[in-house]
This record gives structure tokens, sequence and C-alpha cells, in this order.
């Protein structure tokens, strides 16, 4: 299959810049979108810089400027947002872009999380996430733009070291907080594969205009099983508290006030532990495309 | 000379992890202080493991308890700190550790930038970093810990792609705005060269309770000078906007809203072309060891 040109936008964010590598190493022509916004955030920029000397273009466009949004899409026949959840909304102008330009072959809005078709009925704040990707994905659809939806259910670097514990990204010493009865079953995806599976179907159409859904068997645990196998790997056992679910939704409201973006994955998490329902739904349903 | 045991601290900011490479390029055994600070900073986190993935040993410790550092500072012979200037003064908890432990051949303290003996005359708020970097070089003198103070002027990132311009890390592209005459000398300092030259000097007996003033004499450029070179490396010609010293002073009042650090190395910067008598001290004068 011939290599694509890609527009990466958010390509500097925790899941972007893993989408750029991706896209550099299977050989794809890819662009990166370079806003304003940048401002003087030196890391991003450093990081831009050598995304270029490895063969990235940086294209310079603004969400606010719409014909230089329009020229950027026009250079390529991929889209790809990673943007992070506090502009999910910004994606409305891209939609408007690319739907000008008319030459886009596949659109990946940023999901990159729980499908949130599946989540109509989650609880606040953790659903504003959810409305705000499917406000994006019914502009994508009004608009007739291919696309390509990535569900990646839960990023393991924010789940897996910290056996899914609060407030950190460790693994715990002595004691470890049980869900519910801790046997519900999670996808945890390596973030590096996600990406790898993004760029792998961006020219695959089996993928058009459908939802993926990452789930590889072998990721696929309990809480319970998740903790043994660290307390294998350690040699320690841990002391297990369980926290019944209500006890843990009142204490939900404090959690919110600190890391945005962390808080609202350890939000929806630790939500599926509870609604087990929409578990089954979410991780155990749909399609493996890929 | 045999390789030394460094302990980083600060080893994941925007010079530390330069120091934690240049020392493990340099064959030294590399300790990184790994705070609970870290909290929910998977970047940070992520660095610190990449740096593990190289050899580099992280070593958990807390400037609040004395004990931990203590601990950390007796594994070691070498400890360099690189904490960000919003925390400078945290470091008298790493002086009073130090102390205790009694085993440390060279510590050399957050400085990187202008030599603060030479900012008495600094003024409000730039003078603040000045007056706490000199604030622990007291309490090192005073606990008799052999010492180097590296004093790297100007980052090149900061001040050189921007030709030296607010609010931007980008070259301007159509006007430039000109401090003073322009005329006056800067030294520019590539950051990782900053942290080769660091790592350099904590075995040279040269370098023993002294500053070591970085300045490389193809570094040494005015504003007009820089300018010119990105003319020419550019092939276009800049329109110049002449920014007399009241007016500058006068406008720095709502600059300092913004991300701290670069507006500090920004008002720094500045303040130096209207100051020549303290350029002519800070950057020509002193003794380049290295």
């Amino acid at each position: 299959m011939e290599n694509s040109k890609v527009l990466v936008v958010g390509g500097t964010g925790y899941i972007g810049r893993r989408i750029v590598r991706a896209s550099l190493a299977h050989g794809h022509r890819t662009f990166i979108l370079m806003r304003p916004e940048i401002g003087l955030n030196i890391d991003k920029l450093q990081l831009l810089l050598s995304f270029k000397a490895q063969g990235a273009l940086l294209v310079e466009a603004s969400m606010e400027d719409h014909r230089s949004l329009v020229a950027a899409v026009k250079q390529v026949d991929v889209v790809v947002s990673a943007i992070s959840g506090r502009h999910f909304l910004l994606q409305i102008k891209l939609v408007e872009a690319i739907k000008e330009a008319g030459n886009i072959k596949r659109f990946l809005p940023s999901e990159f999380g729980i499908d949130p078709a599946r989540m109509g009925h989650a609880l606040e704040p953790g659903r504003i996430t959810f409305d705000e990707k499917m406000e994006i994905r019914r502009a994508i659809e009004e608009a007739s733009i291919p696309h390509t939806y990535v569900s990646a259910n839960c990023f393991a670097a924010f789940f897996v070291p910290n056996l899914s514990q609060m407030r950190t990204l460790l693994p715990p010493k002595e004691k470890v907080h049980v869900y519910g009865d801790g046997n519900v079953k999670v996808i945890f995806m390596d973030e590096d594969d996600v990406a790898t599976y993004t760029i792998k179907s961006i020219d695959d159409p089996r993928a058009l205009n459908k939802t993926i859904y990452l789930r590889p068997p072998e990721n696929i645990l309990s809480q319970n099983e998740l903790i043994a196998k660290w307390e294998k790997l350690s040699g320690e056992v841990l002391e297990r508290i369980p926290i019944p679910s209500d006890e843990f939704l009142a204490s939900m409201e404090d959690q919110m006030s600190t890391d945005f973006l962390v808080k609202h994955f350890q939000f929806c998490f630790i939500l599926l532990h509870f609604l087990r329902n929409t578990v089954k739904h979410t991780c155990l349903v749909g399609t493996m495309v890929l």
C-alpha cells in the first residue's frame, strides 16, 4: 500500500507525539500542525524540532484562522487529531477546514479512550469528555468526512504501574485499594501500541467509517489479576483494602481538583469497576479490526 | 581520573535532564533524586524511567525528610542541583543534608545563569533569583561544603532563535525589536554545552570553591550581530524597531504575568542591554576555567 501524507494535530502531546513517531516509523510523509499557542513552551518547541530533524514537516496554522487550517489540510491525505481533552471542541474548526478542503481520505478525531457512543449513562464530571467526543463525531458525520474512531480503553501508564491507585503513578508499597470485588476485566493499552494501531488504521479500508476497538487478549486483566502479577514480580504481598462503590463515589468530589487529565482517566477507569454492564459493553463487545 | 558517583537533584528539568545525560555520557555512576512531588506528572516519570534504562539509579527522597536526603547524599561523592527557580530555597535542606552526611567532595547548586555575586544592583522582580542564589551560596560556604558555581549566562534556546524578542521562542518574521543600540555583547550558551561543562567541572581541582564562567569566544555576540546572522541565514531583511530603555522598563510590569521562568530569563537578559557596566562585569570579567 502506498504511503500517505499524514497531518497530526496535537503532535507534541502525550498520545500525539507517539502518533508522530509511529507515522514516521511507518514511512508516511508526516506533517505536524504548529499552532501559535506553543508560545514559550520550550519543551514542546524542542520536541517539534526533533521531529523535524527526523523528517517531519512543521505546518504553521491556527485554529482561529480558517484559511490557514484549510491550507494545512490541503497538503495531506489523512488528518489525525490527538488534541488534549481540554480542547476537544476546537476540533469543530478542524472539521470545518476538512469539509472545505474536500481532499481528506480519512480523519481520526482525538478519541483513544473508552468508546463515547457507549457512555451515554456516564456520570458528571467524567461524562463531559464523552459528550464532547460525541459532538465532534456528529460534526464529522454531518459533513460526510471519511473517518475512523479509535477506542483504546485505558492507557497503561496511568493504570498499570500504580495498580490503579489514585493520586500516584507508582506502585503502592504496603496497601492496595481494591475497587468493588476487583474482578471486573479492564483493557490496558500501552500508549505506543495505541499509536501504532492508529497509524495502521489510517489506510485500512476495513476501518473506514468504523470504530476500532483495541483489545489485545493478553491486555485484558482484572484489578485482582494485576495486583497478583505485581506481587509475583516484586516478591511482596500487599494488604488489600476494599473500597465499596458508595464510599468511592462520595470521595470523588474532592478528587477532581488537581490534574484534570489524570483525574479524568482515573475517574473513568474506576467508574468502570462499578458499572459492570458498561464494562461488558465497552471492553468486551465490539470488533477488533486490526 | 576516576569516575565519580553523582547525584542530580532536579534531574527531569530543563537543565537537569541535560546534566543527567552528560553525567551518563562521561561514565559517572549517576543517581537521580526522585521526589514525591513528581505526583501525577507522567512525562517526568517516563523521563526518569528512560534514564534508569540508560543506567541511572533513581533514589527516592524528600526535601521534607532530612533522613531520606542524608541517606541519598551518602551514596555519592558529588551533588549537582538543577532545581527550578521556583524552588531554589529548598536547597537549604540539601545543604543541611550534605553538611550532616559529610562525605560530599563537590556540591554544585542550581545556578547556570548570570553570576548572582555581580547582580547586587539588579531591579525587582528579576533580582529575587539572584538574592536566593546568594542565600544558598552563603549556606554552602558557612557549612564549608566544597563547591563549584557555574555561571552560564544566557540559555541559547530562550534568546537566540527569537533574536531575543519577547513573548516568542521563534524568529520574528518582519520586524525585530532592538534593545538600546543593539551593540552590547551577550554570551549565549547552548544548554547541552552548559551540562557538559558542568559535568567536566565536578572533578576538576581548578574549579574547587570557584565560580566558573562559561564564555566560549564564538558565543559572544551583540543583538545586532545576532540579527545579521539570521538575516544572512534566512535571506530576509528585518525592519529594526529600537526600544529605548525607559520605554522598555515601563512595559516590563505586565510582562511578568505569564510563564515565570521564561519571563525571568528575558527580563534578566534585556536588562543587561541597559546596564552596560553590569554586562562588562558579568560577561567580560572572570576566568573561564574549562
